[in-house]
């Protein structure tokens, strides 16, 4: 079969003023019929594919993001974060689907945790250029679940909105320290068509114990990374592909009173560099 | 960069029971990954491109299938469609996003103009196989825009549900016919993002006239197809890429009182071939 017809949508954007966008849409429309020529779906099977585009949209609403969710399980978000990145700061990894309410203003030092969980962890970290250097009063935006697994919008009637995330300024010489619970490893929502897309697979829907960190100050590049909870269940085998080995942090156990934590706590420890913004910004 | 991702990716659907399941999403991913990759993006335009989805997603209901129509004016529609296609019999085209409603079961001869519309038609035609010989008791199932351009689900306080669509069985010699006004050229829907699309990328919505058909009988392929109506505006640039120069039949004037129509009136014949059910069905 001849390519006219996939040449006959590629010329209807011939007129595209913005051609980042006619560039995207060209290599869209390429990549799509090449899917079809190679897979040859049936019309039932094409009508699948569209019924579960539309179960997914109508997941989606102010709590639930399932086109994240898809793109974070087919590994899609895993590799723009990592081709966005650069090789001079701290490794980039995905952003998740719930970074959608924005997280409360926090002093440095207090906790994250409104709900008491109990296993109590201090993070401590310092933000810098790639000369060392400090970067002060960058923004810390932190979230992370409870040690039961789950986010706060997911529990609106459990936890107050809010909890688990809290946002920072790194002090003068770019140091941050917030206090939290360890997070747990959890399943990413499987009561929607991406779970059932899971299930269907085989595949299972869990996410390695982890804390997001979404980092910024003028003049940077803006990073969004996790700390991964070293010895976590699933740090192999993330469902939505976003460890990097050196995103891995020891909560290191401390049986002493210090840092004005109660007894026992777990202690992370990190260096996060930043990069300057690129010129080339497209 | 390696691909290990994507090579990590794709071994998380290794354990997929269904083996065409497993195919289809592997391809699906290799071509996301490669996009992915020849583009680019930004965070920001992944961003973009997850709240064009769910915009989409948002857009559809019971009287709206948005991803319908993007898959259209993407020309995925259309090239899932020729795919399926056989050579043997009468061209197939894609079904289109108003094929939403069961049509009502109709008499031969019958209007499927409940709203008595100007430019009276009469649609004549036989269902054969690919030898010549009949296809006696053939489901046709008819749906159509008014002479103004709107389906009856676009216009619910003006069309009674069902209007433009009719459910008809051919008779003994696979004859079927059916009074109708003729279809108007209209634009597909522009209210959503499918229709910001358009816009942002300077494409028009217009689509040339039309009648879509769907006919089917067993043991044979199912049918999905469109009369397009000659000398329509558009049919040179159909914006969902539907249009195949066999499937273009003249609607004839007629100044007789014939066929127990009033004058003028309009006649198209038509002939659809189906062919027979493939045993090698998936
Ligand atoms: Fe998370
Ligand atoms: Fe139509």
């Amino acid at each position: 079969m001849s390519t006219g017809l996939t040449d006959e949508v590629l010329a209807s954007f011939a007129s595209t003023p913005d051609q980042r966008l006619r560039t995207i849409l060209e290599r869209v429309v390429v990549h799509l019929h090449e899917l079809v020529r190679e897979v040859e779906p049936t019309v039932a099977e094409w009508e699948t594919a569209i019924g579960f585009l539309a179960d997914v949209g109508a997941m989606c609403d102010d709590t639930r993001q399932e086109f994240i969710l898809l793109s974070d399980v087919l590994g899609v978000s895993s590799l723009v974060e990592t081709l966005n990145g650069s090789p001079e700061g701290t490794e980039s990894t995905v952003l998740g689907p719930f970074h959608m309410t924005s997280s409360p203003a926090r002093e440095l030092g207090d906790s994250i945790d409104d709900v008491g969980g109990g296993r109590r962890a201090l993070v401590t970290g310092r933000v810098v250029d790639p000369a060392g250097r400090p970067v002060p009063g960058a923004e810390i935006d932190v979230w992370q679940c409870t040690e039961d697994g789950f986010y706060d919008v997911q529990q609106p009637d459990v936890q107050p909105a809010g909890n688990g995330r809290g946002l920072f300024h790194a002090d003068d010489e770019g140091r941050f320290r917030f206090r939290t619970v360890v997070p747990a490893h959890y399943p990413i929502p499987t009561d929607g068509p991406v779970g059932a897309l899971l299930g269907t697979t085989g595949r299972h829907p869990y996410r390695p114990a982890h804390v997001h960190l979404l980092v910024s100050s003028p003049g940077f590049e803006t990073l969004t990374t996790h700390l991964f909870v070293k010895g976590s269940p699933y740090l192999v085998q993330d469902a939505v592909f976003a460890v990097k080995p050196d995103l891995v942090v020891d909560f290191v156990e401390v049986d002493q009173v210090t840092e004005g934590m109660d007894r026992p706590y777990r202690h992370a420890d990190v260096e996060i560099v930043l990069v300057p913004a690129s010129s080339d910004v497209r």
